[in-house]
């Protein structure tokens, strides 16, 4: 690997309208050959996504990162500096992600970069959500850093609408109408508002987060951006029409081929994700769809070693092409068709004078095989084999000095007192993905003053530490069908949707403690206790969220990690299917989640909240035990 | 007709983003069903353009002017203040003209909005070249006014980039980087840039236009607007490319089936006019075309008299329709395919929440028979007759006052001077729609020291009468194939593409300057001379473009000048077809074009074209006789 800065026209690495004006004056002199291009890739075919037709034996001619002119092999009247031909392979445009959430990777950008450029990937609407929570402030040159120093993945961030998610919560950044409109006046490569979430607070006057949130949307119409979506549950026609009547352009959430139909019939542009593409894509073929233009394929949340397993963007494809969709029309819904929707068709979306020359080259169409990838104007990989630039960047404390923990945890901070001669109290339990209207509620036992955990009945601790403030304020509960039923175990991350505060999950108050305590000396990532040791941590140093190393080091971690979990004895409990599984509970990440649908929610304490415990959807807040 | 301005939510006839946020916060509360809904229209069937689907019996729920709710009959659960039923009407969104010069209809805004509205055309993207061209300073007022006033035709102006039109043009105002950037943040309904027209000061930094135009274009980027393009003659694919890689976005000026399949490649955004439609349509439905959404139907230019005759926006779609394109795809190239490519979807293309409830009502999807129009939510038209808002607007001097001539002419303005002792001169000639690299040359008689016309080799004179300064600065020249043949006749106008200024054509120096003397007295508009009697006069009062008068009191006018000049014999040679034919030369009024392909114009006298005569995409000036 090239692990160098780029070198050519760095001005066209973070393009401004100014820039902009100077490549393209370039780019239209070399188009009609007054100018000399420096390469020219010619191919067997080239697939037009603006009309889906195959074109024979095309030649695409490239200045600097940008495609200056595309025609038939021969065709170009200028002097070209270096010429490369594949007859064999079939040139197709850089995929898009509409919506990913690059953090869930836990790869820094520019190793997320390497990772999914040789499977395609060559630009990506980033969901800032969860990095606008840790480091607000420092939110769009985090995204753009990497691209500066010369890596070839376009990262479009879109500032995260949920900052914080909720009235509830706190820390890491605010962001409103003013910090919107500037981010918007930063860069052009911010192209709208990352997925609103938080639909109580859209629909409804009286949520506290009301303002705040229709302040970065008015910012986001004020600059022409777009206004993402996320429209999780939303299944009733009320619901739906109520969130396009709102402006909300888009939703990555739909679950079933009704939903599909009934989002797209009121205007959302529907970003279908692998979980729900074979049934979606199916259904959609029987009822005889002609037009996919309003849809597109992302992958939203995918970790590294996932990738590596599954791949990237080009796994959405070919799980679509497997569901019986024609592979030209698949490639439109991660081509074309996100680029039209977030408005960066100058840029992105397909081979075309003046956007990037950026080019998937497949040596079977039907099987979406990639053989290499250009990006930039150069080849970056061959097969699986990243070969680009992969700038060594320096992460500043801003990024990996982010868990603020002032002091050491110990068992008292996760215990729950019971009240004075009480030998049972009632107690309110959630579950993963809970989304009744209703808490549970359980008779527990009281064991000198405090409350106890019940592993007969699938009842554990879980608690939210916050890592913003510097006090580690501790929350905490009973949990339902997740946890360690083994005893001394706890498990626990900075990886916490939607605040990224500490969680914690454990049979052992100590175990709890211990797990906090080496998350905030490593500043963040995994660790699991086992008979009250540390037995497994993954480091996720930059924003406790990501590493800056590449997936083949972080990977051992992680399998380390699963074989050690491996090791105990988990509970369940089936909720939503098919969000929460058996198993090591990897995704209670997911189970603080505070969009909608959910209600109950436990937080890290909050001037709204004292106990963490809210229904974010009301307002409502309730005592733990009573 | 109701000629009373609109009383409901005037906040949401010129939208920003701040009432946006409030229009919306509203709608979403009565898609919910908790607030009251102001009128709900149920029909028989609605095209979903999202998808191109038929939807049966079907409602739409509205709320003031925008869409609340829609879906199928009986399912909204709010309440509704008055329901109407069409069970045997199909209702489709409102048409848009995705480029449309207004200023050719020689209407007002508010006339041609209840013109154009009962077929169909709910919104326009004005191309406002030409009033850009007149008054720049008041052109975004001009073209919002009506609008403000309570018409229900949404007009989204963009700015014309060709003000001047070339750097040997002046008067009416100037844009550049400053003014385009103060329009864009004035309103949001400012699109983007007007097609860019003068491709030699694209590409060529020599072209004293470049870095004007590049300026306005760097605007547009900077507030993430649409740059239009306009690349007529433009063919080889050389050029193709170069237009694309400039980042001009579209393209409305292909002629034939190649042209417009290299376009399309390229990214361009085709829009097709109904000039060329038939032999387009044809042709890529036997390519077998399955993907249209890179293409919209427009007008461009169009006179109220031929929108009486032939209609509006419909009758492009009919026209496409007649040339065996399905309906449905045909009413995409109006709505949705338009919308998406201008950036509008938040607010028309589509029938679907939060849009304005601009709904045709059709009684025969194959002949696209319209029955009724509605427009802002409730009916405005019933068959051909308007029944909307047509607000009574006395358009201030700023519009009224345009033609600025602080003198009489005579025929010495008029008047070819001969060398002394020369019996004769040659001379330049032009024809109407002469593209070709050089002008045309002929040996001319000189009389009493003066170059003589001679209507036996079909050549006459014509000139250009500034009408910006007051001084009345003059140019004149030879013509070839055009104008009177019989004497004493003179024709003029002050529309006069691009920079309408007045063009007079004419057998005697007299009668042209008697036109242009009755065209200033009326402050612009048509003037027809025989016998040295003025016999026909048609007034454009506003910009001396427009008249602000319902078509059917500008049509007689017409309809008499028209009858005045068939009373004439006129010269014809035939050059650019199909722009140019014989008998009334009212295309003459097109002749003075300075945008690609045109080389040799004739422009008032300029500073960098004393005569007027120069070649505009090199500079290069020459006597008019020598």
């Amino acid at each position: 690997m090239n692990t160098s800065d780029a070198s050519a026209s760095p001005a066209d690495l973070l393009f401004d309208a100014a820039e902009e004006v100077r490549i393209r004056q370039d780019l239209a002199l070399v188009a009609l050959g007054k100018r000399p291009a420096d390469r020219a890739l010619r191919i067997g075919r080239l697939l037009d996504v603006h009309t889906r037709t195959w074109h024979e034996d095309q030649e695409i001619v490239i200045r600097g990162r940008r495609i200056a002119w595309i025609g038939p092999a021969g065709g170009y009247e200028g002097e070209v500096r270096e010429r490369i031909h594949e007859p064999a392979l079939a040139a197709v445009p850089g995929f898009g992600e509409v919506h990913k959430h690059i953090e869930s990777s836990h790869l820094t950008p520019e190793y997320e970069a390497a990772l999914v450029l040789p499977h395609g990937n060559t630009w990506t609407c980033e969901a800032s959500h969860e990095f606008s929570n840790v480091n607000g402030p420092n939110n769009l040159e985090f995204w753009l850093e990497a691209r500066r120093r010369g890596s070839p993945l376009k990262i479009f961030p879109l500032p995260g609408s949920a900052v914080p998610p909720t009235a509830y919560e706190w820390g890491g950044g605010y962001f409103g109408y003013d910090e919107q409109k500037t981010f918007m006046e930063q860069s052009l490569m911010v192209a709208g508002l990352d997925e609103v979430m938080d639909w109580p607070a859209v629909w409804n006057p009286e949520s506290p987060s009301h303002g705040r949130l229709w302040g970065m949307i008015q910012a986001t119409f004020e600059k022409r951006g777009v206004v993402e979506g996320h429209a999780a549950g939303l299944r009733d026609l009320a619901s739906i029409n109520a969130f396009a009547a709102a402006g909300l352009a888009s939703d990555h959430e739909a679950w079933t081929p009704d939903e599909v139909r009934d989002k797209l019939a009121r205007g959302l542009f529907v970003e279908i994700r692998p979980y729900s593409m074979p049934d979606i894509v199916r259904a959609l073929l029987e009822d005889g769809l002609a037009d996919w233009s309003q849809i597109a394929f992302t992958t939203d949340d995918r970790s590294s070693s996932d990738t590596l397993k599954l791949g990237a963007t080009d796994y959405n494809v070919r799980t679509a092409i497997e569901s019986g969709l024609p592979p030209e029309i698949a490639i439109q819904c991660v081509t074309i068709n996100p680029a039209r929707h977030m408005r960066l068709t100058p840029w992105v979306g397909s081979l075309a004078p003046g956007r990037y020359a950026d080019i998937v080259l497949l040596d079977d169409i039907a099987n979406l095989s990639i053989a290499k990838v250009w990006a930039d104007g150069a080849p970056i990989s061959e097969r699986k084999t990243y070969t680009g630039a992969l700038p060594k960047i320096d992460w500043p404390d801003w990024a990996t000095k982010t868990v603020r923990i002032d002091r050491e945890l110990t068992a008292r901070d996760f215990s729950i007192p019971a009240e004075p001669g009480r030998e049972t109290m009632q107690a309110a339990l959630l579950r993963p993905f809970h989304w009744d209207d209703d808490f549970i509620t359980a008779e527990l036992p009281v064991q000198d003053g405090l409350v106890q955990r019940d592993a007969g009945r699938n009842i554990t601790k879980f608690a939210i530490v916050d890592r913003f403030s510097g006090e580690a304020k501790t929350s905490k509960m009973f949990w339902l069908g997740c946890g360690p039923r083994d005893p001394g175990v706890a498990l626990g991350c900075t990886m916490g949707h939607d605040k990224h505060n500490i969680w914690v999950v454990g049979s052992s108050d100590s175990a709890m403690a211990t797990v906090v305590n080496a998350i905030a000396a490593m500043q963040g990532g995994w660790v699991l206790v086992r008979d009250e040791q540390v037995v497994a941590q993954v480091r996720y140093e930059v924003g406790g969220l990501m590493t800056a190393r590449a997936p083949e080091e972080l990977e051992p971690e992680m399998q380390h990690l699963y074989a050690e979990g491996e090791k105990i004895d988990w509970m369940y409990e089936p909720t939503f299917s098919p969000r929460w599984w058996p198993g090591f509970p990897e995704r209670l990440a997911f189970a603080t989640l505070t969009c909608a649908p959910w209600r109950w929610v436990l937080v890290a304490p909050s001037p709204m909240a004292p106990a963490g415990f809210v229904n974010v959807q009301t307002g409502e807040t309730h005592p733990i035990v009573w």
